[in-house]
């Protein structure tokens, strides 16, 4: 049902030090950048390796673009550091609604729009030992993807 | 230097219940499970996927065996939920001193055993954007493995 670590989803105050911080310190590159209106956070992702279920797993690093984000709530209470994991699978509707079934919290009624064209949806952290958890089906990974061009 | 998101450690205080809680959620498996005395934790490792430097990605569920481990310190500050990330290396060696190069501070002078006879050392969160994280070459990576049998 999920086939990969998707990637670590980390909260920070500046994006740009932050990227700056990865590529120094760890020759990490940013593959892609973009704003999430609805999440309310401006992100760089940054490819660490391929999986063996031809997906990828990434470091997300996330900067708050509003007071009343999530991130930005969390961020005042945790200070920067991980905000959330996610695990890849190329259903994310069939994989919340299982997991619903076993009495897990599923915070959307339907998968959202997440980075780079996925579509997303988490988990209650209380229902998760403490661990705030995403379920990602990538752009790639979605049935039909290719048929269109 | 660093090919593949080795694993997310998360701190819990009942091992037993977060493997079934991993188990009956996901269909996560444990693969291996042990005691690391040094690090005062019972650990058990579940693998999600392979990575294409020839390792894997894993969750790594770790419960503390005493009050003064440093796991069992922070799961009082914090509660469950992640209390690392690690980057796999073929290098940890190499990895740890380019790193500690660039002004971050590396917690031990020599990598120490983790889990199933990895070596392994840890940055400072406070140096790494509160992210504590966790430098790591398997028994797999290491120069030399499969020489002696």
């Amino acid at each position: 049902m999920l086939t990969r670590i998707d990637h670590i989803g980390i909260a920070c105050r500046d994006l740009d030090t932050t990227v700056a911080f990865y590529r120094a310190t760890y020759g990490f590159e940013v593959h892609h950048t973009e704003v999430n209106e609805e999440q309310g956070v401006r992100e760089a992702m940054l490819r660490i390796n391929g999986t063996d279920d031809g997906g990828a797993s990434w470091i997300q690093l996330l900067e708050p673009i509003r007071e009343d984000s999530p991130v930005a709530k969390w961020l005042a209470k945790h200070g920067e550091g991980v905000h959330h994991i996610a695990f890849g699978t190329a259903d994310v509707d069939g994989a919340a609604q299982a997991v619903g079934a076993r009495g897990v919290r599923v915070l959307y009624d339907e998968p959202r729009r997440g980075s780079m064209d996925s579509r997303i949806t988490f988990l209650h952290p209380k229902d998760c030992h403490g661990v705030l958890t995403e379920l990602v089906t990538a752009a790639q990974d979605a049935p039909g993807h290719g048929e269109h061009g």
